[in-house]
Parts: C-alpha cells; structure tokens; sequence
C-alpha cells in the first residue's frame, strides 16, 4: 500500500513510500547527517536511491545539485513523486538505471560527493524463495554489489572526493578492503548502537579518493535509551 | 629510577618497573581483559611482552603455559623480577630475543593464543633524536613493525588460534589489511574511549589464523567519567 510520512518533524515535506516493499529507515537519516560536505561542494550522487530519502535529507544540508539513480522503476517513481510533491525539482535528478550505467549520464570525475545506502546482504539461494522482488533487491546484493558500487565511485568521484556510505558492521573487513582496491582511502567511521551495551548493528564509512592515510573512529552513537524511545541526538537528527 | 607497584588492587602481586623508559599502561590490563581464552587453551605467547604486564594478568584468567619474548634485555630482567617475586615462575616463562627468532624455540602451530601489545608508531626520522633508546623501542617500529607481528603469529599460532592486539584507530585499515594478508581473520573488534564524546583513541582486535569472515564490533569501552575518575567498568579490572 502507497503512504506517505512526514521526511523531517519541523516543516511539511513528505515522503512517498510502499509498505509492502520497505520505508525508508533510519539508515538514510544517519548517513545524511554523517556525511562531510564542504561549502564548495557541487555535486552529489545518491547510489541505490530508492525512494529518494538521501537526496532529499540532504537538501537541508547543502545547496549543491543531486542526483539519484535507482534500477527499480516502481521504486523510482515514488521517489519522482515526492520529489515533485516538495518541490525538490531544482536541486535533485533521479534517473532509473543501474549505476554500471551511470557514465551514460556523467563522465569520469563528475562528484565532490558520493553517498550510498546499499543492499547489506550477499546473495544465497534462501531469497530466491522471498516472493517480494522489491524488497529482495533493495536489501540483496542481487542488482549491485559492492564492488559494483566501489567501481562506480572510483570513476564518478574527483580525486579528493568524498564516498559516505552506511552498512553492516558484519561485513567491515570486507568493505575495507575494498575501499582500498578501488583507491578510496578509509577516513572516518561511526559504529551504531542500537542501545548502550549491545554489538554495533550499524556502520557509518567515509572514504576519499586516493587520499592519504589515518583513521577516525568517531564517538559511538545510540539510536535507542534503554526504554525503546529515541537518544536526543536522533530526536534532533528528526527535527522533534 | 626503579619503582614497584601493585598489579592489581585485591592481592599482593607486584609489578618492577622503571620510571625512566615507562610503566605499565592500561592497554595491557585492557588487552589481557579483552582476550578469549578458552579452557583447552595449553599454550599461550605473549610478543614485545615488556615487563611482563600481559602474562601475569593472564595468570588471574587461565592455568595454560604462558610465554613472553621480549627484545630489550633491561626490560626483561624487570619482567624475570616480578615473575620471580610473584611466584609465577611455574606458568610463565621469558625470553630476551628477537621475536623473528621464535623458531629457535618453538616449532609452527605450537601456540592456541597470542597477544601483543606492539610499538605503535611508525618509524620516522624524529626518533631518532630521542636520546632515551629503551623508551623509543617500546613505542616505535624500531626492532619489530605490523609485518613481524602478524609473520610470527600467523607461523607461531595453529589453526584456529588467536591473535588478540591493542593498537591504535589510526592504523585500524593498516591492521585489517595485515591480518588478511598473513591469514588472520580479524573477528572483534573492541574500541576504547578516554571518556564520552570523544574519538576512539585505542582499539582491542582479535583474529583467528585460518578463520570465516563476520566482524563483531563489541560495545565501546570507555575508561574514565568526565571528572577524570575511573568508570565502573576498569576500577573492576583493577578488582578495586
């Protein structure tokens, strides 16, 4: 079923979303907050869009121009509508394709910025049983993986530009090792709690083209007090 | 100057140590904390062992055999002091060498864990105007660097054992991409804050030689409140 929410508490843009694929989580929040953008910044890409929550959170960010790309079109569309609906048409662009495309739009070292919210899983037969394609998709390496989104980010990124992206602690030695085979050194990483005294369940990475190396291990952040409702960080991340 | 010290609050244990090159520090009580040991554990080495510090806290956590290498020969007779003074001498035992001469001594796959807490700055020409050679040592790739460490250990360890280190988040991608190298499978990873809101400013790993990918980032520790005491948390690991 189509619903809307509200994006952010404080003003009145709304997002289009379908609760039987996903609702845009608070992993696009975080990752829109998390990012370094610099004033001199001009243009930004969102991978793996979706609905578009990334680009839009951004827009309180930054006035540099964004753009999306999303390969499901019902997907897309939303994001379309929402887009139209805030009158975010000036500042963002969605496109429907797969980001192995992306240099049919753009030519090599186009963006100041990448940021990408992508599916955390690797594939395995079990979600070829999973009868929701959308979903699967969104939350399975099926479409792109992540050297398909570290290629793309190498090619897309200036030399000094900036790749943000939010994924499953689980797989960081992974996601480390291929940051650097595509020469995008790790710089700064925030792990998420779900509350105090768990495991991480979240990673915020950034990484800069062929920059030199040194890491920042932020301070933790806690989504949740112990009594389920909301940190004040993230409560202010909602504009509450 | 030579100057004695409880190693933990509860008994009369004593550590020897010297004022002038440096005295125990919080990582290794963190590291020796951190460790999984498990009860079939047999055979345990601890590398660039210093004064000793890791194998007796280690002794208050198993009954396996523990070993330490230690390069530098004053700080070894400091650890031989309070190993004799303790009555540790049954279950550690030290060794004043080289760790990239460990064959001498033990054959491959001997070990079930390792630990180390390594120099943690890389060589550079500034070091070498510190007069203080003992201190140098101890702090900066001078006698043994990442690579040695993780050659050691992955020769030294078998199948299935455990590295554990405590090192710096600066060289966190540095660490992972070694470990990988040299077969190590980093599995947990452990960040340490002096106090809250503040970067991460020492990180506990652990890997397993020949092991499965999965990373599991523990809780963040943090060591003191804002009024400088100690947390909760470390005045127990001093059984204060």
């Amino acid at each position: 079923m189509e619903v809307i929410h509200r994006l952010l508490n404080f003003d009145k843009k709304v997002i289009f979303q379908n609760d039987e694929w996903f609702l845009f989580s608070i992993d696009s929040l975080l990752l829109a907050n998390f990012v370094t953008l610099k004033k001199k910044d001009k243009k930004i890409l969102d991978l793996c869009t979706g609905n578009a929550p990334i680009p839009m959170f951004l827009t309180y960010k930054t006035n540099a121009e964004i753009f999306g790309i999303e390969i499901q079109k019902e997907v897309f569309c939303l994001g379309v509508k929402s887009i139209e609906k805030n009158n975010f048409v000036n500042q963002i662009t969605l496109i429907n394709d797969d980001i192995k495309c992306l240099n049919n739009y753009f030519s090599n070292d186009t963006f100041d910025v990448i940021t990408c919210n992508p599916p955390y899983f690797k594939v395995n037969n079990q979600i070829m049983l999973n009868n929701n394609d959308i979903k699967a998709i969104a939350r399975h390496e099926v479409c792109c993986n992540l050297d398909d989104i570290l290629f793309c980010s190498k090619s897309m990124l200036k030399t000094g530009g900036i790749l943000a992206m939010v994924h499953t602690p689980d797989r960081l030695v992974e996601i480390i090792q291929k940051m650097i085979q595509y020469k995008i050194e790790p710089k700064k990483i925030q792990f998420v709690y779900s509350k105090e005294h768990t495991m991480a369940n979240m990673l915020l990475i950034e990484g800069v083209k062929n920059g030199k190396g040194g890491m920042k291990i932020l301070e933790p952040l806690y989504i949740h007090n112990n009594d389920g409702t909301y940190k004040e960080v993230i409560k202010k991340m909602f504009q509450e």
